[in-house]
């Protein structure tokens, strides 16, 4: 696969994220706030007045606008199972083979592939039991209920930038692998072009590698940065709501524990090389030595490893 | 691969999952609760009495009892790491290309990926803001604190039978896809007899295929769906506090996540099917109709559709 290739096939990787943010906001409102196709159609166009302005967005506001021949919005009327073409899952393999957290993406493969299980899904709704989705107390509320859409965008918003970082940690990675030198503005701007990920998004994204062609990581633009501080607190509101009330929010949470991981000076990864020590003689290294420096340790004072090296991981 | 070396490989993706699990309680009762290793040496030396009872649980127990030669934990000396052999990477790899949505393991191996990236963390530690990730109040009150271990121990428990219900919708689909005549049961007891898994866990699954050996779902098992049905408010509310805190759960997020929208008998996808139709007429089912008759719609009433068939996904 040539440069050209990979590159749109990170776009099309994205593009499942975005699609899947999307489908989780809609969600939130459908079931949380048992909002009707017609007052999420209004949300979607407000939506694609600001930051969030963009052709799926926009796409979005019109499919919730369709009406059926009999009158109802159409979108209700749609079996929800999705299908997909590969490209997600190819970026996602790729990112395996990279060792690149694009979590997002991952998170929006899979849940095309749950959407698919129609038939058990249904079945399971039966035999699993889980709080109502409702957020009965927050819908009846007309100015909780603007604070709670708000949060949703702020969770969509700063859920795409982690996803973006994460499309760009890839293509950094893939760059470094595989020999290519690749402009990062450029490729925001020819996505910008005419993709179906086209946004104003993609022109802030242009403007980092224009202001630092060697940024790292998105993450960690000015711009970004603070875009993310100030959605913070309606995107935790979100996915805690989510979790506390069952309404599945797999890209958003994900999206959020990425963000948490990469932000902690120290992860608990200190025991799980410990763990692989244990059991495995793997080695670690310590805190207070060099690195590049490997130590064992005979954790259980007997001698020699406790299991089989055959299912070391 | 023949069977043997698959089921061996599935079984290295769940043993991911359980040290991530693992790790996630750790870092929960280390950074939102403040304690020391000795403390959490008691909670482990605890949970390994109940239902949790297995190797790794009962390692990381020792584990947090290891004195270095000065006499402090050794856990906390250990540089926050995570190295990887690649089997938890061809497990998710291969779950991409059978369209099996094993979330858990994939978040536990890109964990190990971010854990890799410690000079960006610590570098992006100082840049990113979030919440303090004290649970203070929780802390303070011996009772609260108590009871947010307990919730831990559920967030762990259920994420495990979520992780598990995985693996096994893994081996099912690789055992149709491939030919293979797999004892699931048997699978189980195997794993009991000296993996690095090995737990009283894995009799209750191999008594769920005695039960029924053409059960479809382990989560759809009574006993499981029992002891899910339990642990799910202190699951619901570790993931919620943690978002809220900024402290990292990726895999206790994720599993919920899966959890919510496998009982989901309505899932967002007919917007994403709708969004597909719209962009690259692939096409959508209907609820009203029979399954396996698809539909296009001109939703711009333009005529033709409207984006380049080279991006559709």
């Amino acid at each position: 696969m040539g440069a050209g290739h990979y590159v749109k096939m990170v776009h099309n990787g994205i593009e499942y994220g975005d699609m899947q943010l999307i489908c989780e906001a809609y969600n939130l409102m459908k079931h949380g706030l048992g909002m009707s196709a017609g007052e999420m159609h209004e949300v979607f166009a407000e939506w694609n007045r600001g930051e969030l302005d963009s052709y799926l967005i926009e796409i979005t506001r019109d499919i919730l606008a369709k009406k059926d021949d009999d009158g109802a919005p159409l979108v209700d009327k749609i079996l929800d199972t999705a299908g997909q073409k590969g490209t997600g899952k190819w970026t996602v393999i790729n990112s395996q083979d990279l060792g690149i957290p694009i979590t997002l993406m991952a998170e929006a493969v899979y849940a095309r592939c749950v959407s698919a299980l129609k038939d058990e899904r249904v079945f399971a709704s039966s035999r699993l039991d889980g709080p109502h989705p409702a957020l009965s107390e927050i819908a009846a509320d007309a100015a909780k209920k603007q604070a709670f859409i708000a949060d949703v965008k702020s969770a969509l918003y700063a859920s795409k930038i982690v996803s973006y970082a994460q499309g760009y940690m890839l293509m950094r990675a893939a760059a470094k692998e595989y020999g290519w030198n690749l402009n990062y503005g450029g490729i925001a701007l020819m996505w910008r072009g005419g993709c179906i990920i086209r946004s104003r998004f993609l022109g802030k994204i242009k403007a980092a590698f224009d202001k630092d062609s060697a940024l790292s990581n998105l993450l960690l633009d000015d711009y970004f940065r603070e875009e993310i501080r100030k959605a913070q607190p309606g995107w935790r509101n979100v996915v805690a709501q989510a979790a506390l009330k069952g309404i599945p929010a797999p890209a958003f949470s994900t999206a959020l524990a990425f963000f948490d991981q990469y932000r902690s000076a120290v992860l608990p990864a200190n025991l799980l090389q410990a763990q692989r020590d244990y059991f495995g003689a793997h080695t670690y290294e310590r805190i207070d030595k060099p690195r590049g420096e490997f130590f064992h340790t005979n954790w259980t004072g007997k001698g020699g490893t406790t299991a089989s090296t055959t299912y070391n991981v």
